[in-house]
Protein backbone atom coordinates (compact mmCIF):
# COMPACT_ATOMS: atom_id res chain seq x y z
CA UNK A 1 0.00 0.00 0.00
CA UNK A 2 1.08 3.71 -0.56
CA UNK A 3 0.16 6.94 1.05
CA UNK A 4 0.88 10.31 -0.61
CA UNK A 5 0.65 12.81 1.91
CA UNK A 6 -1.76 10.46 3.74
CA UNK A 7 -3.98 9.70 1.04
CA UNK A 8 -4.24 6.01 -0.36
CA UNK A 9 -2.27 6.50 -3.76
CA UNK A 10 0.19 5.40 -6.77
CA UNK A 11 1.21 8.45 -8.42
CA UNK A 12 2.75 11.39 -7.62
CA UNK A 13 2.80 14.44 -9.29
CA UNK A 14 5.05 14.24 -12.57
CA UNK A 15 6.51 17.90 -11.45
CA UNK A 16 8.05 16.63 -7.76
CA UNK A 17 10.54 18.04 -7.05
CA UNK A 18 11.60 14.38 -5.47
CA UNK A 19 12.23 13.20 -9.62
CA UNK A 20 13.18 16.35 -10.93
CA UNK A 21 16.42 16.96 -8.94
CA UNK A 22 16.43 14.02 -5.93
CA UNK A 23 15.29 16.51 -3.78
CA UNK A 24 14.12 15.18 -0.87
CA UNK A 25 15.43 12.48 2.13
CA UNK A 26 14.06 8.70 2.57
CA UNK A 27 13.74 5.79 5.38
CA UNK A 28 13.71 2.68 5.23
CA UNK A 29 11.85 0.80 8.63
CA UNK A 30 11.08 -2.16 9.32
CA UNK A 31 7.76 -3.37 10.53
CA UNK A 32 6.76 -6.06 12.49
CA UNK A 33 2.52 -6.87 12.80
CA UNK A 34 2.47 -3.71 11.44
CA UNK A 35 4.54 -1.78 13.85
CA UNK A 36 7.28 0.12 13.07
CA UNK A 37 10.58 -1.23 14.95
CA UNK A 38 13.03 1.99 16.26
CA UNK A 39 10.73 4.67 15.56
CA UNK A 40 12.22 7.14 17.79
CA UNK A 41 15.51 6.48 15.83
CA UNK A 42 13.65 6.90 12.64
CA UNK A 43 11.80 9.76 13.34
CA UNK A 44 15.05 11.68 14.85
CA UNK A 45 17.40 11.05 12.06
CA UNK A 46 14.51 11.61 9.43
CA UNK A 47 14.41 15.33 11.45
CA UNK A 48 18.28 16.03 11.34
CA UNK A 49 18.31 15.14 7.06
CA UNK A 50 15.38 17.54 6.38
CA UNK A 51 17.10 19.95 8.49
CA UNK A 52 19.83 19.32 6.14
CA UNK A 53 18.03 19.90 2.87
CA UNK A 54 16.16 23.07 4.82
CA UNK A 55 13.12 20.60 3.86
CA UNK A 56 10.04 20.82 6.53
CA UNK A 57 9.67 17.31 8.82
CA UNK A 58 6.24 16.11 8.94
CA UNK A 59 4.73 15.85 12.33
CA UNK A 60 5.96 12.43 14.58
CA UNK A 61 2.27 11.65 15.08
CA UNK A 62 1.08 12.14 11.46
CA UNK A 63 3.67 9.95 9.81
CA UNK A 64 3.69 7.22 12.64
CA UNK A 65 -0.21 6.65 11.60
CA UNK A 66 0.80 6.65 7.74
CA UNK A 67 3.37 3.99 8.62
CA UNK A 68 0.45 1.96 10.62
CA UNK A 69 -1.74 2.19 7.58
CA UNK A 70 0.24 1.47 5.01
CA UNK A 71 1.83 -1.60 6.88
CA UNK A 72 -1.29 -2.60 7.42
CA UNK A 73 -0.31 -5.54 10.70
CA UNK A 74 1.88 -6.96 8.67
CA UNK A 75 5.59 -7.69 9.00
CA UNK A 76 6.98 -6.02 5.95
CA UNK A 77 9.78 -3.08 4.78
CA UNK A 78 7.87 0.32 4.99
CA UNK A 79 9.60 3.17 2.93
CA UNK A 80 8.76 6.77 3.89
CA UNK A 81 9.98 9.33 1.42
CA UNK A 82 9.61 13.31 2.07
CA UNK A 83 10.52 15.36 -0.92
CA UNK A 84 10.28 19.29 -1.10
CA UNK A 85 6.94 18.59 -3.04
CA UNK A 86 5.92 20.37 -6.42
CA UNK A 87 7.86 22.84 -7.92
CA UNK A 88 8.12 25.17 -11.12
CA UNK A 89 10.88 24.46 -13.32
CA UNK A 90 14.43 25.45 -12.28
CA UNK A 91 16.25 25.08 -9.08
CA UNK A 92 15.06 27.78 -7.06
CA UNK A 93 13.22 26.30 -4.10
CA UNK A 94 9.34 27.33 -4.30
CA UNK A 95 8.60 29.89 -1.75
CA UNK A 96 6.02 28.09 0.45
CA UNK A 97 5.25 24.98 -0.94
CA UNK A 98 4.41 22.05 1.54
CA UNK A 99 6.90 19.11 1.60
CA UNK A 100 5.47 15.86 0.12
CA UNK A 101 5.15 12.51 1.79
CA UNK A 102 5.81 9.66 0.55
CA UNK A 103 4.89 5.91 2.66
CA UNK A 104 4.98 3.21 1.33
CA UNK A 105 4.81 -0.90 2.36
CA UNK A 106 6.74 -3.76 0.66
CA UNK A 107 7.11 -7.47 1.93
CA UNK A 108 10.44 -8.07 3.63
CA UNK A 109 13.43 -9.25 1.75
CA UNK A 110 14.58 -12.50 2.24
CA UNK A 111 17.56 -11.15 4.75
CA UNK A 112 15.03 -9.12 6.64
CA UNK A 113 13.28 -12.18 7.35
CA UNK A 114 13.77 -14.52 10.29
CA UNK A 115 15.35 -17.61 10.03
CA UNK A 116 17.54 -15.42 7.32
CA UNK A 117 21.57 -16.57 7.34
CA UNK A 118 23.76 -14.86 10.10
CA UNK A 119 26.51 -14.52 7.53
CA UNK A 120 26.89 -13.33 3.90
CA UNK A 121 29.46 -12.66 1.42
CA UNK A 122 30.81 -9.29 -0.10
CA UNK A 123 32.42 -7.98 -2.54
CA UNK A 124 34.93 -4.63 -3.15
CA UNK A 125 33.14 -2.31 -5.54
CA UNK A 126 35.03 -0.41 -8.26
CA UNK A 127 33.42 2.46 -7.68
CA UNK A 128 34.73 5.03 -5.60
CA UNK A 129 32.36 7.74 -3.31
CA UNK A 130 32.42 11.23 -4.09
CA UNK A 131 33.62 13.93 -1.31
CA UNK A 132 30.68 16.07 -0.50
CA UNK A 133 30.47 17.23 3.06
CA UNK A 134 27.31 19.09 2.54
CA UNK A 135 25.40 16.06 2.05
CA UNK A 136 27.39 13.34 4.08
CA UNK A 137 25.44 11.03 6.22
CA UNK A 138 21.92 12.23 4.80
CA UNK A 139 19.86 9.34 3.25
CA UNK A 140 19.04 12.19 0.42
CA UNK A 141 17.43 11.03 -2.88
CA UNK A 142 20.60 11.19 -4.43
CA UNK A 143 21.57 8.00 -5.14
CA UNK A 144 22.87 7.61 -8.13
CA UNK A 145 26.49 6.21 -6.54
CA UNK A 146 24.31 3.25 -4.92
CA UNK A 147 22.50 1.81 -8.22
CA UNK A 148 26.06 2.04 -10.13
CA UNK A 149 27.52 0.10 -7.72
CA UNK A 150 24.68 -2.24 -7.41
CA UNK A 151 25.15 -2.64 -11.28
CA UNK A 152 28.33 -4.22 -10.74
CA UNK A 153 27.48 -7.79 -9.88
CA UNK A 154 24.29 -10.00 -10.47
CA UNK A 155 25.84 -12.92 -8.10
CA UNK A 156 23.09 -13.72 -5.94
CA UNK A 157 25.55 -15.22 -3.81
CA UNK A 158 26.84 -11.68 -2.76
CA UNK A 159 25.05 -10.06 -0.66
CA UNK A 160 27.08 -6.45 -0.46
CA UNK A 161 29.28 -4.20 -2.46
CA UNK A 162 31.80 -2.21 0.30
CA UNK A 163 32.63 1.25 -1.13
CA UNK A 164 35.45 3.23 -0.79
CA UNK A 165 36.08 6.96 -1.00
CA UNK A 166 38.33 8.30 -3.63
CA UNK A 167 41.25 7.67 -1.46
CA UNK A 168 40.48 3.92 -1.56
CA UNK A 169 39.72 4.12 1.98
CA UNK A 170 36.51 2.17 2.81
CA UNK A 171 33.06 3.99 3.84
CA UNK A 172 30.55 0.95 3.59
CA UNK A 173 28.25 -0.62 1.93
CA UNK A 174 26.31 0.04 -1.05
CA UNK A 175 22.61 -0.49 1.59
CA UNK A 176 24.49 -0.96 4.72
CA UNK A 177 26.82 0.45 7.45
CA UNK A 178 30.54 -1.47 7.91
CA UNK A 179 32.08 -2.52 11.54
CA UNK A 180 34.72 -4.12 12.70
CA UNK A 181 36.12 -5.26 15.26
CA UNK A 182 39.43 -5.06 17.46
CA UNK A 183 39.91 -6.25 20.54
CA UNK A 184 37.61 -5.01 22.66
CA UNK A 185 37.10 -1.96 19.75
CA UNK A 186 34.50 -1.86 17.69
CA UNK A 187 35.37 0.33 14.41
CA UNK A 188 33.24 1.95 11.20
CA UNK A 189 34.02 4.45 9.06
CA UNK A 190 33.60 8.32 9.84
CA UNK A 191 30.81 9.32 7.56
CA UNK A 192 31.53 13.06 7.10
CA UNK A 193 32.55 13.35 3.52
CA UNK A 194 30.20 10.54 1.99
CA UNK A 195 28.26 7.70 3.02
CA UNK A 196 24.72 7.35 4.94
CA UNK A 197 25.10 7.02 8.51
CA UNK A 198 22.13 4.83 9.67
CA UNK A 199 20.40 4.15 12.12
CA UNK A 200 21.71 0.69 12.73
CA UNK A 201 25.11 2.30 13.37
CA UNK A 202 24.17 5.22 15.47
CA UNK A 203 22.51 2.45 17.63
CA UNK A 204 25.48 0.37 17.80
CA UNK A 205 28.08 3.56 18.39
CA UNK A 206 25.17 4.69 21.54
CA UNK A 207 24.86 1.06 23.37
CA UNK A 208 28.29 -0.21 22.61
CA UNK A 209 30.11 0.35 25.87
CA UNK A 210 27.21 -2.01 27.51
CA UNK A 211 29.11 -5.05 25.87
CA UNK A 212 32.28 -3.44 27.16
CA UNK A 213 33.23 -2.33 23.79
CA UNK A 214 34.75 1.10 22.70
CA UNK A 215 34.00 2.73 19.64
CA UNK A 216 36.72 4.35 17.35
CA UNK A 217 36.15 6.15 13.51
CA UNK A 218 38.51 4.09 11.53
CA UNK A 219 39.67 5.69 7.86
CA UNK A 220 40.98 2.20 6.66
CA UNK A 221 41.79 0.56 3.31
CA UNK A 222 39.83 -2.68 2.51
CA UNK A 223 43.02 -4.70 2.71
CA UNK A 224 43.36 -3.39 6.71
CA UNK A 225 40.17 -5.05 7.72
CA UNK A 226 40.71 -8.80 6.27
CA UNK A 227 42.82 -9.04 9.85
CA UNK A 228 40.27 -8.16 11.91
CA UNK A 229 38.43 -10.41 14.18
CA UNK A 230 35.43 -10.22 12.56
CA UNK A 231 33.47 -7.59 10.00
CA UNK A 232 30.03 -7.10 10.57
CA UNK A 233 27.96 -5.06 8.24
CA UNK A 234 24.42 -3.44 9.57
CA UNK A 235 20.76 -1.93 8.54
CA UNK A 236 17.44 -1.34 9.85
CA UNK A 237 15.84 -4.15 7.51
CA UNK A 238 18.47 -7.04 8.56
CA UNK A 239 19.79 -5.93 11.46
CA UNK A 240 23.69 -6.91 12.44
CA UNK A 241 25.26 -9.92 10.05
CA UNK A 242 28.31 -10.79 9.87
CA UNK A 243 30.56 -10.84 6.64
CA UNK A 244 32.32 -14.13 5.81
CA UNK A 245 34.36 -13.07 3.06
CA UNK A 246 35.11 -10.24 1.12
CA UNK A 247 35.98 -11.43 -2.77
CA UNK A 248 38.50 -14.58 -2.26
CA UNK A 249 39.16 -13.48 1.41
CA UNK A 250 38.04 -15.60 4.62
CA UNK A 251 37.22 -13.73 7.24
CA UNK A 252 37.30 -14.20 11.49
CA UNK A 253 34.09 -14.75 13.52
CA UNK A 254 35.14 -13.69 16.88
CA UNK A 255 31.28 -14.52 17.93
CA UNK A 256 30.47 -10.74 18.33
CA UNK A 257 27.84 -10.77 15.50
CA UNK A 258 24.70 -12.37 17.76
CA UNK A 259 25.70 -10.18 20.67
CA UNK A 260 25.28 -6.93 18.68
CA UNK A 261 22.56 -7.93 16.89
CA UNK A 262 20.90 -8.07 20.17
CA UNK A 263 21.99 -4.95 21.20
CA UNK A 264 20.65 -2.69 18.53
CA UNK A 265 17.36 -4.46 19.02
CA UNK A 266 17.25 -3.88 22.71
CA UNK A 267 14.26 -1.77 23.76
CA UNK A 268 15.62 -0.21 26.33
CA UNK A 269 17.54 3.34 25.63
CA UNK B 1 1.28 19.88 -21.13
CA UNK B 2 3.00 16.66 -19.79
CA UNK B 3 3.20 13.36 -21.25
CA UNK B 4 4.09 10.54 -19.55
CA UNK B 5 4.81 7.19 -22.12
CA UNK B 6 3.23 9.34 -24.97
CA UNK B 7 0.13 9.53 -22.63
CA UNK B 8 -0.88 12.95 -21.52
CA UNK B 9 -0.85 12.44 -17.79
CA UNK B 10 0.09 14.72 -14.14
CA UNK B 11 1.33 11.65 -12.58
CA UNK B 12 4.27 8.96 -12.37
CA UNK B 13 4.11 5.75 -10.63
CA UNK B 14 5.44 6.25 -7.32
CA UNK B 15 7.84 3.44 -7.81
CA UNK B 16 9.24 5.29 -10.17
CA UNK B 17 13.21 5.07 -9.80
CA UNK B 18 13.71 8.46 -11.04
CA UNK B 19 11.78 9.79 -7.74
CA UNK B 20 13.57 6.82 -5.61
CA UNK B 21 17.11 7.40 -6.75
CA UNK B 22 17.37 10.24 -9.03
CA UNK B 23 17.84 7.12 -11.54
CA UNK B 24 17.42 9.14 -14.52
CA UNK B 25 18.61 11.70 -16.49
CA UNK B 26 16.87 15.10 -18.17
CA UNK B 27 17.14 17.75 -21.27
CA UNK B 28 16.16 20.80 -21.62
CA UNK B 29 15.17 22.56 -25.07
CA UNK B 30 14.20 25.68 -26.35
CA UNK B 31 10.81 25.66 -28.39
CA UNK B 32 9.75 28.54 -30.97
CA UNK B 33 6.75 27.95 -32.59
CA UNK B 34 6.66 24.08 -31.14
CA UNK B 35 9.87 23.35 -33.02
CA UNK B 36 12.66 21.90 -30.60
CA UNK B 37 16.19 24.05 -30.88
CA UNK B 38 19.30 21.94 -31.87
CA UNK B 39 16.96 18.62 -32.12
CA UNK B 40 19.86 16.69 -32.98
CA UNK B 41 22.50 18.10 -30.54
CA UNK B 42 19.68 17.46 -27.78
CA UNK B 43 19.12 14.06 -29.11
CA UNK B 44 22.32 12.72 -29.50
CA UNK B 45 23.56 14.41 -25.86
CA UNK B 46 20.86 12.44 -24.27
CA UNK B 47 22.13 9.18 -26.28
CA UNK B 48 25.68 10.00 -24.68
CA UNK B 49 23.86 10.58 -20.75
CA UNK B 50 21.43 7.76 -21.32
CA UNK B 51 24.86 5.41 -21.92
CA UNK B 52 26.95 6.54 -19.20
CA UNK B 53 24.41 5.39 -16.87
CA UNK B 54 23.17 2.14 -19.03
CA UNK B 55 19.63 3.27 -19.35
CA UNK B 56 17.81 2.14 -22.96
CA UNK B 57 17.22 5.11 -25.04
CA UNK B 58 14.00 6.44 -26.61
CA UNK B 59 13.56 6.13 -30.19
CA UNK B 60 14.33 9.61 -31.76
CA UNK B 61 11.03 9.95 -33.95
CA UNK B 62 8.56 8.90 -31.16
CA UNK B 63 10.43 11.44 -28.27
CA UNK B 64 10.99 14.58 -30.97
CA UNK B 65 7.28 14.14 -31.74
CA UNK B 66 6.34 14.09 -28.22
CA UNK B 67 8.38 17.01 -27.36
CA UNK B 68 5.95 19.07 -30.71
CA UNK B 69 2.73 17.66 -28.66
CA UNK B 70 4.01 18.96 -25.56
CA UNK B 71 4.68 22.19 -27.22
CA UNK B 72 1.81 22.43 -28.92
CA UNK B 73 2.93 25.14 -31.75
CA UNK B 74 3.99 27.87 -28.22
CA UNK B 75 6.96 29.16 -27.77
CA UNK B 76 8.35 27.30 -24.76
CA UNK B 77 10.90 25.29 -22.66
CA UNK B 78 10.34 21.78 -22.92
CA UNK B 79 11.75 19.15 -20.42
CA UNK B 80 12.29 15.81 -21.26
CA UNK B 81 13.36 13.19 -18.17
CA UNK B 82 13.75 9.57 -19.03
CA UNK B 83 13.92 7.33 -15.68
CA UNK B 84 15.03 3.67 -15.00
CA UNK B 85 10.76 3.33 -14.56
CA UNK B 86 9.37 1.56 -12.00
CA UNK B 87 11.21 -0.74 -9.81
CA UNK B 88 10.77 -2.70 -6.59
CA UNK B 89 12.66 -1.68 -3.32
CA UNK B 90 16.19 -1.97 -3.43
CA UNK B 91 18.96 0.03 -5.97
CA UNK B 92 19.15 -3.56 -8.09
CA UNK B 93 18.56 -2.02 -11.39
CA UNK B 94 15.29 -4.06 -12.55
CA UNK B 95 15.87 -6.71 -15.46
CA UNK B 96 14.45 -5.41 -18.32
CA UNK B 97 12.22 -2.77 -17.21
CA UNK B 98 11.27 -0.23 -19.98
CA UNK B 99 12.60 3.10 -19.45
CA UNK B 100 9.85 6.00 -18.52
CA UNK B 101 10.18 9.30 -20.79
CA UNK B 102 8.48 12.43 -19.05
CA UNK B 103 8.02 15.64 -21.39
CA UNK B 104 6.67 18.70 -20.02
CA UNK B 105 6.21 22.16 -21.32
CA UNK B 106 6.53 25.16 -19.69
CA UNK B 107 6.21 28.97 -20.32
CA UNK B 108 9.80 30.38 -21.50
CA UNK B 109 11.52 31.74 -18.59
CA UNK B 110 12.19 35.83 -18.62
CA UNK B 111 16.00 35.79 -19.80
CA UNK B 112 15.11 32.87 -22.65
CA UNK B 113 12.34 35.47 -24.00
CA UNK B 114 13.27 37.60 -26.71
CA UNK B 115 14.31 40.67 -25.12
CA UNK B 116 15.87 39.96 -22.51
CA UNK B 117 19.06 42.09 -20.99
CA UNK B 118 22.26 40.83 -23.06
CA UNK B 119 24.11 40.74 -19.60
CA UNK B 120 23.52 39.54 -16.02
CA UNK B 121 24.88 39.43 -12.73
CA UNK B 122 26.70 36.37 -11.23
CA UNK B 123 28.09 35.81 -7.69
CA UNK B 124 30.48 32.83 -6.36
CA UNK B 125 28.50 30.17 -4.53
CA UNK B 126 30.00 28.55 -1.21
CA UNK B 127 29.17 24.91 -2.07
CA UNK B 128 31.80 23.02 -3.74
CA UNK B 129 30.69 20.48 -6.14
CA UNK B 130 32.10 16.76 -5.71
CA UNK B 131 34.23 15.15 -7.92
CA UNK B 132 32.69 12.11 -9.50
CA UNK B 133 33.74 11.12 -12.84
CA UNK B 134 31.13 8.11 -13.16
CA UNK B 135 28.67 10.87 -13.51
CA UNK B 136 30.51 14.08 -14.65
CA UNK B 137 29.23 15.68 -17.50
CA UNK B 138 26.31 13.97 -17.54
CA UNK B 139 22.73 15.55 -17.25
CA UNK B 140 21.32 13.16 -14.41
CA UNK B 141 18.77 13.63 -11.88
CA UNK B 142 21.18 13.65 -8.69
CA UNK B 143 21.06 17.57 -8.38
CA UNK B 144 21.00 18.28 -5.10
CA UNK B 145 24.32 20.64 -5.39
CA UNK B 146 22.20 22.40 -7.65
CA UNK B 147 19.68 23.13 -5.33
CA UNK B 148 21.65 23.75 -2.77
CA UNK B 149 23.67 26.54 -4.64
CA UNK B 150 20.71 27.91 -5.64
CA UNK B 151 19.19 28.02 -2.46
CA UNK B 152 22.46 30.68 -1.38
CA UNK B 153 20.74 33.35 -2.61
CA UNK B 154 17.55 35.29 -3.23
CA UNK B 155 18.41 38.60 -5.33
CA UNK B 156 16.46 38.46 -8.03
CA UNK B 157 19.53 40.93 -9.45
CA UNK B 158 21.51 38.34 -9.68
CA UNK B 159 20.81 35.52 -12.35
CA UNK B 160 23.61 33.07 -11.94
CA UNK B 161 26.06 31.30 -9.45
CA UNK B 162 29.41 30.30 -9.99
CA UNK B 163 30.32 26.77 -8.45
CA UNK B 164 33.97 25.55 -7.80
CA UNK B 165 35.39 22.38 -7.53
CA UNK B 166 37.18 20.94 -3.96
CA UNK B 167 40.08 22.47 -4.88
CA UNK B 168 38.47 26.06 -5.31
CA UNK B 169 39.08 26.11 -8.99
CA UNK B 170 35.47 27.12 -11.58
CA UNK B 171 33.47 24.55 -12.95
CA UNK B 172 30.38 26.32 -13.93
CA UNK B 173 26.84 27.47 -13.02
CA UNK B 174 24.16 26.16 -11.34
CA UNK B 175 21.82 25.70 -14.84
CA UNK B 176 24.60 27.16 -17.48
CA UNK B 177 28.40 26.46 -18.67
CA UNK B 178 31.06 29.01 -18.36
CA UNK B 179 33.15 30.25 -20.75
CA UNK B 180 35.85 33.49 -20.99
CA UNK B 181 38.42 35.01 -23.58
CA UNK B 182 41.77 35.35 -23.51
CA UNK B 183 42.94 36.98 -26.26
CA UNK B 184 41.73 34.62 -29.56
CA UNK B 185 41.07 32.01 -27.19
CA UNK B 186 37.97 30.62 -25.79
CA UNK B 187 38.29 28.72 -22.13
CA UNK B 188 35.95 26.64 -20.52
CA UNK B 189 36.45 24.37 -17.83
CA UNK B 190 36.61 20.69 -18.51
CA UNK B 191 34.13 18.51 -17.04
CA UNK B 192 35.61 14.96 -16.44
CA UNK B 193 35.50 15.37 -12.60
CA UNK B 194 32.34 17.06 -11.98
CA UNK B 195 29.56 20.01 -13.46
CA UNK B 196 27.55 19.18 -16.77
CA UNK B 197 28.75 19.50 -20.46
CA UNK B 198 25.53 21.07 -22.31
CA UNK B 199 25.01 21.48 -25.38
CA UNK B 200 25.31 25.29 -25.84
CA UNK B 201 29.05 24.48 -24.74
CA UNK B 202 29.33 21.22 -27.36
CA UNK B 203 27.99 23.43 -30.26
CA UNK B 204 30.20 26.77 -28.81
CA UNK B 205 33.32 24.13 -28.86
CA UNK B 206 32.71 22.78 -31.99
CA UNK B 207 32.05 25.96 -34.15
CA UNK B 208 34.70 28.60 -32.38
CA UNK B 209 36.99 28.11 -35.34
CA UNK B 210 34.39 29.71 -37.68
CA UNK B 211 35.04 33.03 -35.35
CA UNK B 212 39.01 32.68 -35.54
CA UNK B 213 38.84 31.40 -32.20
CA UNK B 214 41.03 28.74 -30.17
CA UNK B 215 39.38 26.47 -27.78
CA UNK B 216 41.01 25.60 -24.55
CA UNK B 217 39.96 23.82 -21.11
CA UNK B 218 41.64 25.23 -18.34
CA UNK B 219 40.85 25.14 -14.63
CA UNK B 220 41.08 28.39 -12.79
CA UNK B 221 40.30 29.86 -9.77
CA UNK B 222 37.63 32.53 -9.90
CA UNK B 223 39.78 35.51 -9.63
CA UNK B 224 41.65 34.50 -12.26
CA UNK B 225 38.72 34.86 -15.17
CA UNK B 226 38.32 38.71 -13.60
CA UNK B 227 40.74 40.20 -15.93
CA UNK B 228 39.92 38.10 -19.05
CA UNK B 229 38.66 40.10 -21.86
CA UNK B 230 35.15 39.33 -21.53
CA UNK B 231 33.04 36.48 -19.32
CA UNK B 232 30.27 34.81 -20.71
CA UNK B 233 27.54 32.23 -19.60
CA UNK B 234 25.51 29.78 -21.83
CA UNK B 235 22.97 27.48 -21.81
CA UNK B 236 20.06 25.99 -24.46
CA UNK B 237 17.20 28.17 -23.29
CA UNK B 238 19.01 31.55 -22.67
CA UNK B 239 21.80 31.04 -25.43
CA UNK B 240 25.13 32.85 -24.91
CA UNK B 241 24.86 36.01 -21.89
CA UNK B 242 27.64 38.06 -20.86
CA UNK B 243 28.77 37.63 -17.14
CA UNK B 244 28.61 42.04 -16.09
CA UNK B 245 30.17 41.54 -12.85
CA UNK B 246 30.66 38.51 -10.30
CA UNK B 247 29.69 39.84 -6.80
CA UNK B 248 31.50 43.33 -7.38
CA UNK B 249 34.13 42.57 -9.86
CA UNK B 250 32.87 44.73 -13.18
CA UNK B 251 33.57 42.45 -16.25
CA UNK B 252 34.98 43.93 -19.22
CA UNK B 253 33.22 43.90 -22.60
CA UNK B 254 35.12 43.13 -25.68
CA UNK B 255 32.05 42.27 -27.56
CA UNK B 256 32.08 38.92 -28.33
CA UNK B 257 28.74 38.23 -26.60
CA UNK B 258 26.90 38.40 -30.12
CA UNK B 259 29.24 36.66 -32.12
CA UNK B 260 29.08 33.67 -29.94
CA UNK B 261 24.94 34.17 -29.64
CA UNK B 262 24.73 33.93 -33.17
CA UNK B 263 27.43 31.16 -33.91
CA UNK B 264 25.89 29.08 -31.01
CA UNK B 265 22.28 29.69 -33.17
CA UNK B 266 23.66 29.15 -36.43
CA UNK B 267 21.84 26.02 -38.37
CA UNK B 268 24.35 24.95 -40.39
CA UNK B 269 26.88 21.72 -38.90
Amino acid sequence: MILVDGEPATAIDARDRGLAYGDGVFRTLKCLAGAPLWWRDQYDTLCRDCAALALPVPDDDTLRDEVGRAAAGADCAVKILVTRGSGARGYTPPAASPPRRIVMASALPPMAQSGAPAEVSARLCSLRLAAQPRLAGIKHLNRLENVLARAEWDDPACFEGLLCDASGLLVGGTLSNLFWLEGNTLCTPPLDECGIAGVTRARLLRRAARLGLASRFERRPPAAILAADEVLIGNSLIGVRRLARIDDAELSDAGWRIRLDELVHEESD
